[in-house]
């Protein structure tokens, strides 16, 4: 297959702001895309071939994509699967393979992938109604605190909370879910994993997740992580023996946590760009998008290495402020050296609602981290 | 003006390939976009947000799109002048102002400027008509071999000439025309500054165009130039007093020569991205596409500084193919450490025509050139 001539289709599923930064690297290689979203005000639309309006769970939407493209791939897990299957099995190249959309789709499907193939994580239990977690609080099976996670279709925290007393569980849907030890880490770390259709497999640097001192939210994802070179080695190996289990295409983001004594728990994965990897786009020599067309292209992978340290912050809504969005202060930022705003393009602003991501690079992480936390310190996300 | 605002509005005049990459950043920074360009298939259709279809050159055309935006730019230089000049009287903002456009829209003018304002440039004369230049020749005050050039719409190596004998007169257009003293140059620079609404001023590095050996063609653009730093402080020197006397806003590329005994002259400026400073996308702390829309936004100037050296390689047709476009070889030079290709998305190729750029980047210059010339050896540009 000719990727570089104007015969081939490239599908994606999903069109929000993760596709649309996939989708300028697709320009850069001239890559004819098609794009699937249920909603006429997909942040791709824009920056894509041909739009498609269609719901990413509807079986004969997804089919119906498929059929119009050479190679189908996803910047969001939660698609029709069955749809995926059939396609793949009629000869259709759908990167990530549907067999390990299917694990990783469902949250205690991943989880017993991690186990089946020694992968470490934190210890769990599979519940397939939320009522049964109160039994087994009853019968000491479960002790608080824990985490409580519904196996399926959470998005950006939904879908995830801390238990520490039965009241907490109020509220939370009563579908299938798991609970998990909580783990009082000492760092949240992530590796992105590349890995194209023919093997030939890369990863990206550790990154590191600094979390608020009093908030307990992810304030910064710095690359390269802070840490000892030995624990990066480990993190990055555990990350390597999953990709080579679950055998994906694409990309692969790996979310873990070192303990307190220094194991390495693989916490969650994603099989796509993934806001741990924003930095890239700034610090790295191939960034993580187009590393992910390179990999599903089957396209020699790209140079994961840093040209320079990389810090990103995220800007999220301001708490009390719900309406038309103004970024307060972005020109203050914008003076500051090696600032990069990404602004999602979003009108409305909702608190914690994702608007968008700053980048800060410097030959110094120290310099940096300073950088870094004025840019936190200035710039406001709040409503007109 | 919040130009973070969704009332906020952008016009290019120009829907080009540099119109392109300059709309990748006006998404970064989610500005709203309107391009108008004579061309159905433009390649910034994809990337605007509205498209307009018209000439250029047409009076009421560029007017109707300046009334429909808060700041108008360029990406090509032959635009209505006289329309542009009854928006910003009507008081639109319109960068680079027409002003200076009118300067360097005519050759002739540049020159004259180049002159009045004690810029060094080469010697030349005006001709109002091809016909007096033979007059010239006949009566020894043109001496062989010389540069002709268009005053007006020369693009790409079109409107430029080197005379080395009457006939080679034949064929060009008989309008207004400058003749230029042919320089022996010892090196082809160029340096791109930035100016801001406000007049914040900021200079890149000085690039170098290494030509080939044989053919006489530029091969490589590199940055940083390889030449001695008292040199390269001159050729700043000289760019930034040309942008403080033409008063542009936004980039001005500033081509020069560097004489056998080190005099630096001013060849050409374009008030706009330019293509010796494509480098920046994969080199630079702030690319000069966002920089541009920083300088015309009046938002502070970005970093100019390199994170690693840069070399760009034009991707030109090879001769003896016209017809559909294959990049034959573009996965080998994937596989290469730091390069990044650039397909502008032309569907035809022809001898000459330029169908893209390839970046190479990397910590040490030295292997960023032997990369380069491998890259050279290994794409071609060719026909089905």
């Amino acid at each position: 297959m000719n990727y570089f001539s104007s015969e081939f289709k490239l599908g994606i599923l999903g069109g929000g702001q993760l596709g649309k930064m996939l989708l300028y690297e697709t320009r850069k290689f001239d890559i004819h895309t098609k794009v699937l979203d249920p909603s006429d005000e997909a942040p791709s639309r824009i920056a894509c071939n041909e739009f498609f309006k269609g719901d990413l769970m509807n079986f004969d939407a997804v089919y119906e994509l498929g059929k119009k493209v050479d190679v189908l791939t996803i910047e969001i897990e939660n698609v029709n699967l069955d749809a995926l299957e059939k396609l793949e099995d009629e000869g259709l190249k759908v990167f990530p393979p549907t067999r390990a959309l299917r694990i990783i789709q469902n949250k205690a499907k991943q989880k017993l992938f991690y186990v089946d193939n020694n992968i470490p994580t934190a210890d769990f239990q599979r519940f397939a109604y939320k009522s049964e977690i109160e039994d087994s609080v009853a019968n000491g099976g479960l002790k608080f605190p824990f985490i409580w996670k519904a196996t399926q279709f959470g998005y950006d925290g939904q879908g995830v909370k801390v238990v520490r007393k039965l009241e907490d569980l109020n509220g939370l849907p009563a579908g299938e879910c798991i609970t998990e030890e909580m783990i009082n880490f000492k760092n949240e770390l992530a590796v992105i994993v590349a890995r194209s259709a023919s093997g030939e497999v890369k990863t990206y640097p550790v990154v590191e997740m600094e979390f608020h001192p009093e908030a307990n939210q992810v304030e910064y994802v710095i690359c390269p992580a802070r840490i000892d070179a030995k624990i990066a080695e480990k993190a990055q190996e555990i990350a390597l023996q999953l990709s080579n289990k679950i055998k994906h295409v694409g990309l692969l983001a790996v979310e873990m946590f070192q303990t307190q004594d220094d194991r390495i728990l693989v916490n969650e994965v994603a099989p796509r760009p993934h806001n741990s990897g924003h930095y890239s786009i700034e610090a790295s020599y191939t960034n993580q998008f187009e590393q992910h067309i390179r990999a599903i292209l089957d396209l020699p992978l790209g140079n994961t290495a840093s040209k320079v340290a990389g810090i990103m912050v995220n800007l999220v809504g301001a708490e009390g402020h719900t309406g038309n969005v103004v970024y307060e202060n972005i020109e203050r930022i914008l003076s500051m050296d090696g600032v990069t705003p990404h602004i999602y393009g979003k009108k409305q602003t909702r608190p914690f609602r994702k608007m968008g991501h700053v980048t800060i690079v410097n030959n110094d992480i120290k310099e940096a981290r300073r950088i870094a936390e004025q840019v936190k310190n200035t710039i406001k996300v709040i409503s007109e």
